[in-house]
């Protein structure tokens, strides 16, 4: 009973299948049949012209569009629980050329516009101190917090008066969706956002990702690192058939939901115990060592975070049995 | 009738299995049971400990081995029609961090211990000049030309003895050894190999290579750099099954193989415009620009090379009758 | 009246005789008599054998040594207020390659050996995280406070125990031994010090710093990335004639004197409004924007820090009736 | 008797008395009355507006202008035996964060139009090569060789029409305007340039470079980049009042006249040994090993180049009488 990530499911049969359906020979890497339809299935999703490039990997998504919004002499803000800080084993200082991370603090991994603000004030405007360039947010954050659209928007507005690029690391924005409801425009390029790590893999998908670009003239630079990142596979269109097997009957969303709802059956056994309100697919918990212990006595597998903390997390296909008997568990802890 | 790259060719059925039956959830990474297994199958298979890492791209692999070879201020010596020299947007720069590739000449892309020597005698020994720090071959070459193991053995005491290290992009090693018949063993690390791609896409694979150690010791770094790279896949066992299935049923020579049949018919059909042996899967001809629309005007497609050249690649998966054609056509271009 | 930096002070008389002198043809770079003599005088000056590089900036000294000691995928640990964060462009991510600094707390710029087990104890020893490789402190730090020797030790020793490398900003360490009276030897190498960026251009040099290798192997690595980064001076003489200067007859240990003297008296006369106990050349006290104004007024300069905070710094040539003058009118500020 | 490299020459007097006569307080940096006149005074010396930063080496000046005009993941067009190649340790590769140098043939040292052309052309337009950013050329040459301004203005008319930047490093542009009498804006911005490393260390000057911007746009980056390189020196008045003293009475030509003069008196008397015609303070005989053995012993230092070829290099102090003798010498060889 997995409740450790949502990295670790199953791709959706759906997924695998249309893998089977586009092996067959075309053009290589991305001049396929299926690659060449991703700029206009996502313009149709965001309601405007995007570029939409396949990746295998969030890393590798979130690190292309970094590189290519900020300089190797300059900085990105994030929250200082960032996935690109703390999980990415420093490819944001790889992909950029060394540019830096400056991290700032907010609750459940959410960035403020007062936590921007504040960082942005405190650098000297001369040469010896690393200046921004642009600000990176994850949603639903590391903690299963999302951001509204007009959360977006407030940072969109002071990044564009800052003359900062906004990126958004999306390895979870289904599930963020999921529960607002919000169209995806509202909460991405309507509230200044440049670029977006729209996650699959998390989802259900198998590998692959999909950056999607709003500034779209970003993309020959960025097709270009990532064939020098080892990125533009052969037979991309194995990457492309997954994506689209996601997007073109909602398959992306009625995962996600799949994955919240069960998580707020998880939340809602042990309300008590709750470090972050769940808007996600991620349930974090008070437990102490010893009923942590018992948990995982009961076979529940599942993450501490840390001390007297730990992390439950759904995904598209949790079973629902495994749901249920863990709530109950967790309620049973009293 | 495709003729332009093995790149292109679909995926072998058995891959695409072997990718469905290892979708179910396990450890996230490359902590999951196929991961695990491909160190003692590769040991196996060459017949000593070895470390075998999946990576999506033979770009990634190669260049992942040679940044923990090759130290930013140094120099990688290999020919100047190498993949990694030509055909890899810059990677070899990057994964460095800028360190040099230093272009040697040689027939059919085959560099040999007289051009290593001579390019190293001509560096100054001083911090002025980049000193090399490795030493990288095709095999196959980008010509379809192939080492011998004593080919390769000659490089490698070159290498040992000038303290450089030594690397395989084999991309095409199948179609190597499906050749030469040789042991694995005798043509890597017994001739002196430290690293190798071995390359499985170009060969009814679908996105999974296998970074061959010899020098087990290169492992954590390389894992680190993997990662760093955006090349660690959370759903790794995908890649894993991936290899697992060329490897342990043989299957990767005997694609290999059924490429080799094929270029060896065009070769034969046209012995007087070949511009390289034919030892490999690949074929380069002599066509006048009229000679070389005559045969798309048929139906094949293939790459122009330089001017006055054209080249043919064959695949696992070859179409006879289309390469019956295709000998057909070239013969009767007289 | 300056008291903003002692980077803009003159340089030593001595200093200009010795670059005059050593202006002679010889052997370009650093084979002159005077660079090659570096090694035997900082070899008798710390009491053991070291290599002694000359650099022209304290950020390349630092950079370098870092560089050496830390590869693009592992991070070093220092104060929030260090140097190398703050004040030197992100440095140290170009000349590592994209290595990560993780910033940690501490009183006046110091870092405790709490803070580094803390810091290190938080990460995760997976691929995920950049695992740490070497240890920076500045001596005196940034905040004109002094390691002891035995403090320099608690670090190395946890540094050992852990793996670390340890590094030294030395650009006011002539400052910390004028105040301790300790022996270079001791807080350094037998502190358990890799390699100290002794600084001499804040202390009456021109621009001339000497990188001290204790680890000594490093030399012939670092030789080459200092002439990479376009450091290795073509008349490096000069270079090393100021470091001999400032050396051979103790004027780095008198000008160091002069300058933390200066620093004594400004202390002595505003007491209470000192942020951090003065044991070097730079004394931060609380003043109102109207009190700062007013010393303005008086003609004194020097920079505002953060809010209600001010930052006077002396120097070798510190004129003692201004800053007789200065120590008068902040006293006079009540 | 030294013709080993004007790199080793002395500095000129008037630029020991420049430096000691900038040695009082001042602004750090170069925010002092020095290097703020540099602007004004190389817009003068050009004819146009420019924006003139100070650099302690060549290698430094090259490398920031370089890593400014093309980005990692392009190319730089440069000959074969240019300096950034074969004598800067791979600090356009460090400078830039990996980009590649594409090496061109040209006798001399000189690139031609053709070549640059032939270069351009043979690389596919794809993700796949590495796409050319801008072209280096050394004025005079690695073998003292001098392009004339129609001969840059050449280069510079194909620079434009493919879109690549045009860097010069005129480490001896001093000898190459001395020889040709043409304006420096007629070689430089007028010929299409948009960089310049005016070299002054070979020349006289002790360890300032000036670096001349003509597309004044990218002083912001690079004064970026210079920080982060280490190459801000915090006293740089120093390194100002160095160049304002080769450039405000015209050393910089008197230097170069004088050394120039010099070649010409080895050139003349052994004119059947030359391997270059002599433009600027350059001279490359043919010598069989025993040839240059008898001038050795007659007490001439000087390079051996390639196999029964030697360079002698003169400087604007070279002694007149050694070169009397060394002409003798060489016309004695018969």
């Amino acid at each position: 009973m997995r409740f450790v990530s949502d990295n670790a499911a199953a791709a959706h049969p759906k997924i695998i299948e249309a893998i089977a359906e586009s092996n067959r020979p075309d053009t290589a890497y991305d001049g396929d049949q299926w690659s060449k339809r991703l700029d206009g299935v996502f313009s149709d999703l965001f309601e405007t012209k995007v570029r939409a490039l396949w990746v295998s990997t969030g890393t590798a998504a979130n690190c292309l569009a970094l590189a290519a919004l900020c300089p190797p002499y300059r900085a990105i803000l994030c929250h200082r629980e960032a996935h690109i800080e703390t999980d990415e084993a420093g490819a944001p200082g790889f992909f950029t050329g060394g540019a830096k991370l400056v991290l700032l603090d907010g609750p459940g991994a959410k960035i403020t516009p007062e936590a921007v603000n504040a960082a942005c004030d405190r650098i000297w405007k001369d040469v010896h101190q690393v200046q921004p360039a642009a600000i990176s947010i994850t949603n639903a954050t590391e903690y299963g917090r999302v951001y509204r659209a007009g959360e977006v928007a407030a940072l969109g507005d002071i990044a564009r008066s800052r003359g900062l690029a906004l990126h958004m690391d999306g390895a979870r924005l289904a599930n963020a969706i999921a529960t607002t409801g919000e169209r995806l425009a509202d909460v991405t390029w309507r509230a200044g956002l440049d670029t977006l790590s729209f996650g699959f893999i998390k989802n259900g998908g198998l590998n692959a990702e999909c950056l999607v670009l709003f500034k779209t003239e970003l993309a020959d630079e960025i097709e270009v690192r990532r064939k020098r990142a080892g990125h533009l596979s052969s037979k991309g269109r194995m990457l492309a058939a997954q994506i689209l097997a996601m997007v073109e009957d909602g398959l992306w969303l009625k995962n996600a939901r799949a994955a919240n709802s069960a998580a707020q059956v998880l939340a809602k056994a042990a309300p008590g115990r709750l470090l972050h309100p769940v808007e996600a697919n991620e349930v974090f918990l008070k437990a102490s060592a010893e009923e942590s212990a018992a948990l995982r006595a009961q076979g529940f597998e599942f993450y501490d975070w840390r001390e007297g903390e730990i992390r439950l997390v759904t995904s598209w296909d949790s079973d629902e049995r495994a749901v249920q008997m863990l709530a109950a568990a967790s309620a049973a802890l009293g």
